[in-house]
């Protein structure tokens, strides 16, 4: 295809993917690939793309984001969302937002909400909305509101139950031990990596406008009120055009614990390494000097946590005819969970391919990584 | 002094200090001083010193911050606040919390009961908690809550009426022009400069630790839900001891608008920005570079922030006794406000010193910045 170009790369989870579960996850994949591409093919712009590809991913019940997203410690759901547009550098965040079936929709409308400047008597529009105010703004805006009952699975209700017996268990067998004994030895009976499959996803447009968007129903068991990587500046995700200071455009999601996301601010990270010249090299020393031997989780013992990153630039080679652009797509994923559910497609395949990526065996999750990716040339007539 | 040694520097926001309110606010600053001050001389680590002082803020009605907070288009008070120790790099916040007079105690204790490690059944603690979850999270952990009426003062009332008023007005204005006119007029009217007084501190302990706090009742008639720079990861604080890689332990604390000072990651900037050798050259260019002139805040024709900046290292002149060691403090302050009230006290002041810096005459705020401080030289004998 000579006339248009882009590429989208999506995620997911990243966490524990059995090979049962395996099929189902490729296949949420796929229909939110497609579902992003249809959209620039008909010309949608990076952030209504992104934002596009991660509807169809929180509707999944798979998906812990959206429908079937993990319970909290009251049996509710509260989602966090945020979407960053490498054009305006426009944000929009919600965090523990509930009854509404697409976070990411709320976390979209802020940004262009923000993109139209001041509100009446020159007040700043927010660009992070949480809660009952996050929810009853979106539904201002013509956001329907969703049950919550209904959000909810078949699988979250009993992963739910299973939680709650394995925590009153775990709290009745640390009876007796003093605070600091229990906490410790409850961190080795730690198996929560299966509960991190949230969603997100990097795109490249037709204009060269790099989106970045990330979704999340948050840990398993996580107290009401908690806000993760997801809803964060910089944590969740990050995309950023090419500027004077930056020769490269680059779009950056990740999933995870969210905590360590948090504090390491791996998103914005990722972003900033992929600035120098070798991607591959760039991404590995971030995942390993900023993530798993970051100073800042110096006292974690398992760093859990998966990215994906895009980063694009103009074809360096003259290309074969003077009117034929070309843009240069480097894509690439990282883990250290065991697991993480990929899935990409451009503007020359027919459709999007799926992938599991494994840590190596016999390497420890958390403390290990792995990382793969591909590049992608996008050629376009220009008019 | 010879056998103590620490320094703290606070302010009570960035925004416009008349002449009447002016005692006020340096009486509130000497207040928190002499609070933290006393906390540190009994071998308080610079974490709690930090949260001592922003309850004394807090605590005042004058500002907005805990008691006397702005309130939201809704009429109520919804909180922000973090706190970040540069020994552990915890790090603990809150967003829209009501009910609870002191947030910032609440994000002291996220950051402790973190610090702890994880929770039963390998749960990882949250370092973010908002709005309903973070009151009931903060009544558990034996914080009391507070009636919000309670927290109302008669000026805070009175401004809320004010303020309901100009943006009924201004709405009735705008009648019969499209969206984007009226956006753009109204921001014209812009005048909210007055209501950014959020407080903050930083502090370097007896041991060299450095922290920093933030603590907000944000932007008058703002959404409910909505989250400001106070309650943001790297945005409203930053703090972080010197390690290998960095020769000083620098702390930050932010004010002003919270959109603009989240989508510039402000704290943590200025706090990157410290580690080179020209502490007032590299908080100018981080200013206008990284504020003012933010390619992230491009579409904003007023850019309105402050922050305080402490950063020390050991003496380098060789002391004149070897039982005697000293640390090198380097404090600062700069904000694009019309003013900024700060006050500091160092282990050799018998009483804190207050300042209202105010923007050179004929500037712009929002345009143009402040920037002044001072350096200390601390000695302590070597047990």
């Amino acid at each position: 295809c000579l006339t248009q170009r882009f590429f989208l790369s999506l995620f997911s989870g990243a966490g524990y993917h059995s090979e049962s579960k395996a099929k189902e996850y490729k296949h949420v994949c796929k229909r939110a690939c497609q579902r992003a591409v249809d959209q620039l093919k008909a010309g949608a712009l990076a952030v209504e793309a992104v934002a596009a590809a991660l509807v169809e991913l929180e509707d999944s019940p798979f998906t812990n984001a959206g429908m079937g997203s993990n319970l909290n410690l009251s049996g509710e759901i509260e989602c966090d969302a945020s979407i960053m547009d490498g054009k305006s550098l426009h944000y929009g965040a919600v965090g523990s937002i509930s009854g509404i079936k697409n976070p990411v929709l709320v976390a979209n409308r802020l940004l262009s909400e923000a993109q139209k400047g001041k509100l009446s008597a020159g007040r700043i529009p927010p660009c992070f909305l949480v809660g009952r105010g996050a929810h009853d703004w979106a539904v201002s805006h013509g956001i329907p509101p969703c049950l919550s009952e209904k959000m909810a699975t078949k699988f979250s209700l009993s992963a739910y139950k299973r939680n709650k017996r394995k925590m009153e268990l775990a709290e009745k067998m640390d009876t007796g031990h003093n605070q600091t004994k229990k906490r410790r030895q409850s961190s080795e009976n730690e198996n929560g990596s299966g509960c991190l499959d949230t969603v997100g996803a990097v795109v490249v447009d037709l204009e060269g406008n790099v989106a970045a968007a990330v979704s999340s129903g948050g840990l398993a068991m996580k107290h009401s009120g908690r806000v993760g990587q997801a809803a964060h500046y910089g944590c969740g995700c990050w995309a950023e055009n090419a500027c004077n200071m930056n020769p490269y455009s680059t779009a950056v999601s990740t999933s995870g614990c969210g905590e360590h996301l948090i504090r390491t601010m791996l998103a914005r990270e990722c972003s900033a390494a992929m600035q120098s010249e070798d991607a591959h090299q760039a991404l590995l020393e971030a995942m390993q000097n900023k993530f798993i031997s970051s100073p800042f989780l110096a006292s974690e013992d398992r760093v859990l946590g998966g990215v994906i990153v895009l980063r694009c630039c103009r074809c360096v080679e003259a290309p074969p005819s003077q009117n034929i652009q070309g843009i240069l797509v480097e894509f690439l994923w990282s883990h250290t969970t065991e697991s993480m559910c990929v899935g990409y497609m451009s503007a020359q395949d027919s459709k999007a391919k799926t992938h599991i990526s494994r840590l190596p065996p016999g390497t420890v999750p958390g403390q290990s990584l792995a990382i793969e990716g591909g590049v992608c040339r996008l050629m376009s007539v220009v008019e």
